[in-house]
């Protein structure tokens, strides 16, 4: 049984992460923290876990938490957490961060796009949590980046394209996301009434996950260059990503989809959909499941390659229980194996 | 290990079992049918449930399902499933019927909203599958009646004031569901456009689950007069319901929550909310909870009490998992324990 | 050509009776005004505003909107803008006040559900602005009280009812409401994540908008009792109030359509339904209908009344220019005559 | 007053023209047909427009319906109407019509999308009804094709880089559009549950509109080569189309900014947004216009292209409505002036 804190334990990503963690046998929740309120219990935020914890929210004190935790979610916003991780891997204990603090190898790149990185060391030790490129390095680390919510779902759909060498290094990832990657955090843009019933892009070609798909794909083949567009769109929860790539010579859609299931073979959560078959973010909302479908525009020489995702599971919390059951040696699918919820 | 079945596998309703089941560590689903369409798999229905079972869909045979399995679900429309239900208890098989069939007392009643009924000895032998009112009888019965959707959420909003005679026998249920309650058969009302920000009632006074509603609450107490009208709301998952009576004489709203705490005191799915707080769809949906919520309008003399279920889980698989764990002897919450999704 | 000011012109309301009025041939907006930010455009609030009036925003300043304006509207919070409104008066212009402060005639109602009046004097010399019962009285006030949206669809499902004594007088209204109900200020309620996919009542038996169906069904009838439960449905506009009244004696649902269809014969904006027809928000949305159809529970002796309006035409904007058209003497229907979107 | 007659007049596309024209005050609705069905009022069909039109649903009988039109909107299927324009150009009307049948130039380039044309001889004399490319064109023709949806976007945010020479003659459309646009015939994927909270690509590389686009915006420049991906979003309105070209050349944004300036220069609905600004479905939802924002990608060297309409409106009937009012010479904007709805 591992003792597991959660820092941050009251965003969309941090409850999602108690969520399955409640689900978890070899797991038990035994800290509970979020910045300024404290002594209140979880329902008291979120009323649909009524019953589900007789725990109180504490204050953020890592020295306190490791009292009787082995590892530790930081669920904080970016440069917000990370002397808290630094902290926690000084005291011993295993830590996955959801924030981009970990994520980028280049402090320089993260500069460009987040300001001054507070604790470069970090970069160092920590692995891209992304089990079906790092799932050797994940096992023996004590810090693991839990990735970007669009990274996950791009990288995914173009890794094995770019492994095998079939496109060019350059490709533009349009993207539609649900309005919970946009966290709880008030805001006009995610008021119902001015979101819901519209579609809209933001932060084109300069939005700050543009550098770990391009660090991710990089490790497979050249170089690359990225164009991403996101969109919100109106619903709550999921990520697709059509992405678009010159390829680099004749490919058939027959042969591009063996590429895909060879890379992808025995992955427990990447389907890789036949011929004809089209990803949608309800076939895998509310699971761990990241759906791949293939296209090629004959015309023009080009891979369509769309993935869907659970921007709060695969996206993000899903993704963080693979790692950690990676980190602590039990299997991989533990409390993520339930399929999608139809309708 | 429990053998089971189920016919009419690829509706909502059929289909959230599935999932449900396939959760579900001391059962084994061994035989899926539905009408017309044989032979396939359930993700050729269902993309969602892609790599799930490896199993093809069968024909609607009870003898053949019933050499590979011991107990069975029906979640067929109703009157065309009755046949079937009677040929699988005449072969030993424990069975749970998702269709009216067998739900009601009377086959007099439920020829005033149904037509004839096809086998009406059923009626005698099928115990209302409502844990939280019929929790004695369901182990031992044969076959088990799930309860319509709207009546679950109108009974337990009612039943705890019925039972200790707070209101008069005349109530109000006022429903709000969302679009799975219709199914997944095509309809202009249920065409995306023409319900997507809407809403509106239906079936005003003449609703056939409102037999249902009296008979139960009727159990309790005096026989109930009920207007119920049902209304449909721009989401997928989740019935609101709103009720009104007249109380019966003077009470408070905290002596009428601690009727209602008592008489759900045990139940595992029944959250009754502290006083202030409001039941919303939300806070249960994806789970097999019941929220319950009181307030009382002084002026007036009247309970309002509100429920909220998810229309798919305890307003029918959750459910029917519910009152199969009872029948099979295993614990009650088996495959149900998981807490809502949010957001 | 009527000048007209509109005071707190970025709120939903607002912005929707600019939009109208911008449409409107014999007005002419002359003064757009808001709370602290002033010297923009409107479309710096409102980007689909685009080009739409080479306006400034300016200060909350009567005197000034008095030089340029003959006719104001104030759409400000309740008790706020209720010393402007009898500062505009007495410098002679004619007003409609959208907020609260001038619908009730008693200053004691409102002093219990909005804490003392600010300017008690004002409440004598309104009109309520429901042309459907007070349309001899409109055209000589210089102030008309907007109603509330809630209200305005509850009063119009029953006042026929009431005035011909079908029914007793003890009412249920349970209505359900778009978010734009609840404007654009921000909340956790109406943050998309948390109502989308949700339905919730909230403020049961005690919502303010209570006492105005109250005051203005009694004017017809006997003293009221209402009891008013208000929904949040996730969509944009609309409200459908579906009412409760046990019938004083029997009644058929025949002639209470003819009770219905001569009070309001003549209305341009009502639509009484045939038998079997039911309202739905979205049979009225971008228009000023209401649309009101009937049901009877013979069994019970109840009136089911249902009403569906467009809350920002109808239940406040359209309303407002309604009055507005009958108090500068042009046709009553002018510039509210486009039919409903669909879909 | 022009006297029109519309067949297909209870598609959505055809409700919506029908909702146009009765604001339109030199235009006189005399004539509305559909398939089967006849010999009933428009409100049997769409309930909103319930006491609009006192006028029977007829048979599509172009000789009839010329006794009382002079100009003909047909809203119907490809290939179904082709014999019925020219049934009606023949006797001497002025036609818009709706379907592809009179889009492209070339009926080999119809054949690959649509099959054999059934009337090829009406492609030389169809005017493309796309008032900014044709608007000297469309006055004097007979024969107006009315552009299809995803087509407007595209060729609008296109046009004026393909004009300028700004771009590669390479382009990649990502298009996100509202469920209407796939009409009130019912499918399964519009099905309310099976669409609602979920995003997914379809006909990915092979959509029908691609050769309109390619068409296009041909003829501003080299011959194009257009990647097509359109994506159902679940709301009821609007297309955002974001478009991909490599610059040909070093652009800055401000330069670009001015070529679209100048190419839209009195344009009454195009909307070219300022730097910085991006556009939204809902910015246009119920109007006329087309919102186009730009942005570069200087890494990649990339033009991003976003345009926003509503397709029923720009994108559909309102784009027809323009194109009438140029075809009987009365101001474009007739009928068409109003803002977009908020929210």
């Amino acid at each position: 049984m591992t003792r597991v804190a959660v820092f941050g334990a009251t965003g969309y990503g941090g409850v999602e992460l108690v969520r399955l963690l409640l689900d978890h046998p070899e797991v038990e929740l035994t800290y509970l923290a979020r910045h300024s309120t404290v002594g209140e219990n979880i329902a008291q935020f979120y009323q649909h876990l009524g019953g589900a914890i007789d725990m109180e929210i504490q204050e953020i004190d890592v020295p306190a938490a490791s009292e009787v935790a082995d590892l530790m979610f930081f669920c904080l916003p970016h440069a917000v957490g990370a002397e808290y991780v630094a902290e926690a891997l000084e005291l011993g204990n295993k830590v996955l961060d959801f924030s981009a603090d970990c994520r980028l190898k280049s402090a320089g790149v993260y500069e460009q796009y987040y300001g001054e990185h507070p604790r470069p060391d970090l970069l160092e030790q920590a692995v891209y949590g992304l089990p079906e490129l790092h799932r050797e390095d994940i096992p023996s680390t004590q810090l693991t980046a839990v990735p970007g919510c669009y990274p996950t779902s791009a990288i995914l759909a173009l890794a094995p394209a770019v492994d095998a060498g079939l496109i060019e290094p350059n490709v533009i990832v349009d993207s539609k996301s649900g309005v919970s990657g946009a966290g709880r955090k008030l805001s006009l843009t995610t008021h119902y009434t001015e979101c819901n019933e519209s579609v809209a892009a933001y932060a084109i070609a300069k939005h700050r996950h543009t550098p770990e798909m391009v660090q991710e794909l990089s490790t497979l083949g050249p170089e690359m260059m990225v164009t991403f567009t996101p969109h919100l769109i109106p619903m709550n929860r999921g990520i697709l990503s059509t992405c678009y790539a010159q390829l680099a010579g004749a490919t058939s859609l027959t042969d591009a989809l063996e590429v895909y299931r060879d890379f992808y073979d025995g992955e427990p959560f990447i389907r890789v959909l036949d011929e004809g078959l089209v990803p949608a973010t309800k076939h895998v909302s509310g699971s761990n499941f990241c759906d791949i479908g293939l296209a090629i525009d004959e015309n023009a020489g080009r891979l369509i390659a769309v993935a869907a995702i659970d921007n709060l599971i695969k996206g993000l919390a899903g993704a963080a229980v693979q790692c950690m059951n990676l980190m602590i040696g039990c299997d991989e699918t533990t409390a993520l194996s339930r399929y999608p919820f139809w309708p």
